[in-house]
């Protein structure tokens, strides 16, 4: 029998446009953290969720860089990719690691420096997360897949640019109760509205950042983690990763995302729980219109609702079922790589009870779901405290 | 407690300039023809070895895509990477997999489409296996790397020129003898002695070539593999998976690989061998100074022993221990990715009788070492006939 695993620390520093500090600080920052937070006075092996240092910093082979920047190596350590959903790839991987008793302690890690080339070439490089032959060779970026995403919502459910923005506005909101929030500046729909068109009807405030971040957590066995750590402890009780075309155009329906729905099916049959269980959930709103097709892909709300669902505060601390209480990438900032892990540091801080004036009440049960691209890959990791 | 894993199919198609063919359709064929060799008719999840397709295709996202073009998605698939171990590391995941029952039929593939850019375009994304930040930056590449490592070892143990050549002309001896071998030449001591100087010492058949391929293996529980296969079951017995520094500088002697060393040591513990129980191996000769530096730090010859053993023949098929029977990345060529899965199906035909004219007489007990960059991490698999 596999062996309960329970994540025992969490690190995340000040995400931003780092220009002062390399990916190689970045990450050894956030694993630092995330070892004092656990406690632990060694690691066995390390998983490192990044999309594309190759391209946005020249730098492959970044596992054993990071391994030996961390003062870790000789440890076996694996980057993982999956696009925007590398860092809960990563996850799954360092669960595997422990579930099998290959290692005890694991610390998976996520990492992504974007800011150190122009915008267009970090347009380039996010562009490698759909299909380069097919989508990007004709000219489309990814603001530019969602916002077909988001025309084709509003064409068959009537949602408004108004709806959008006001997921943005909850984010931002949440993100001003993060103090490791890239943009924690609260925001109104008027701002939202009336600022840049990115590509419409995705203005500038519907759309994430680029942002330079890393984020690590600390798994290992759950027996281990009561004894070694004086915090609860938060087990891992479900996981779901499903692909699916990374083309846009190769799906029959832009409103809903398979893998998303597959992914979830999976992660709630092996906790054996219901969508509306739930106490909390972090999701990959990449753009506004991200979490809405999101919400209604996982089951939270039917299709078409999770727009009316969001303006009546459900889905706002305090709500029914608070989502991306850390911000979400549109706030917090969206590292790619880091994103993943970042999500279930989030849903520990929560579930431990240690998330300050963002705090859930009562948070037993969370969730996290990451995405890579417009949709071709989803993993998602469900927690509650043990 | 885990469970068993055996290997029950192998597919590796011809290597080359594949100019006609892109990195799914070559990706596709070997999937295929590892497929339909193990005779199963589905797959469960799927683990891809790549170094840089972001840098070489601006392809990233690469699992769920190629997961989508070989029509099993939406499996779970994911891309790992290593630089030049990505292949190795891609069989550790799919086999951690199997052994820990989340999924019964895992097909790990590798693959790397090279030769879309021009040779400064290669080099440079070669050279993101190295430290961006403190070699590349200073002008250092690969050939330039292990130009030093064999400066080194020539000034330590004597090594000669001619020592190295005789690496080359063994494996592409090898090498006429396997049909998918991008360079299946035979060639001569004088040949690599008179061909133009890459990096003294490295000549350029020293070097290993730019390389379009891919290469796939499907895993199962080895009482599947017994129940479904006629072949003789292959099983995964041990393996090792280390890291070191990826920056040459930062490590006390250039001319032992530390990562080798300790991945050996904890892959002959986990299969309980000697490295004088194997029968052969596939080891990562990049350039032909790594063949001897690699057979050294496995133990297989003392230090400064491997170049004379080399030329003895002990290492030439119908030798004492016959190592890289496919060609080496040498002759049979190196798609980053694709390397470590290939060697793993070299070792499974050799296990199971069906290398031909290149067979090993009576192989029981085979094993893989394959690196990345300057050896800044490897892994190792121990296989056996079960």
């Amino acid at each position: 029998m596999s062996r309960d695993v329970a994540i025992i620390g969490v690190g995340v520093n000040k995400w931003g446009e780092l220009w002062e500090k390399s990916l190689r600080d970045i990450f050894v920052e956030a694993a630092l953290a995330a070892i004092e937070d656990a406690g632990v006075d060694k690691i066995d092996s390390m998983y490192i969720g990044n999309m594309t240092a190759g391209l946005f910093t020249g730098q492959e082979h970044l596992a054993s860089l990071l391994a030996d920047y961390l003062g870790v190596a000789p440890i076996p350590a694996a980057r993982v990719e999956s696009a925007c959903a590398s860092g809960g790839l990563a996850v799954k991987m360092g669960y595997m690691d422990v579930a099998l008793g290959m290692s005890d302690v694991v610390l998976v890690g996520g990492v992504e420096k974007m800011t150190d080339v122009g915008t267009d070439q970090a347009t380039y490089a996010l562009a490698t997360a759909a299909d380069q032959d097919y989508e990007v060779y004709n000219g489309i970026t990814f603001p530019g897949l969602y916002a077909m995403m988001a025309r084709a919502h509003m064409e068959k459910y009537g949602t408004t640019s108004e709806q959008l923005a006001q997921v943005a506005v909850k984010n931002h909101f949440h993100g001003s109760m993060n103090p490791v929030a890239q943009y924690p500046q609260k925001i109104t729909v008027e701002n939202v509205l009336n600022s840049v068109m990115i590509a419409d009807p995705l203005h500038i405030l519907d759309c994430s950042p680029i942002t330079d971040g890393a984020a690590a957590i600390i798994l290992c066995p759950l027996e281990m983690a009561k004894k070694i750590s004086k915090k609860p402890a938060v087990k891992i009780i479900g996981i779901g990763h499903a692909t699916d075309s990374i083309a846009l155009h190769s799906r029959p329906d832009m409103t809903t995302l398979p893998a998303t729905i597959k992914a979830a099916q999976a992660a709630y049959k092996m906790a054996n729980i219901a969508p509306g269980d739930l106490d909390l959930l972090e999701v990959h709103d990449c753009f506004t219109i991200a979490e809405l097709v999101v919400l209604e892909s996982l089951g939270l709300f039917e299709k078409g609702k999770a727009a009316a669902a969001t303006a009546s505060g459900a889905t706002t601390l305090g709500g029914k079922i608070p989502v991306n209480t850390s911000g979400g990438l549109k706030s917090k900032g969206h590292p790619v790589g880091a994103t993943g892990v970042a999500q279930v540091a989030e849903i520990v801080k929560q579930l431990r009870g240690e998330a300050g004036p963002r705090q859930v009440k009562d948070a037993r049960l969370g969730m996290t779901q990451n995405m890579g691209g417009s949709g071709g890959s989803t993993l998602i990791h469900i927690m509650e405290v043990a």
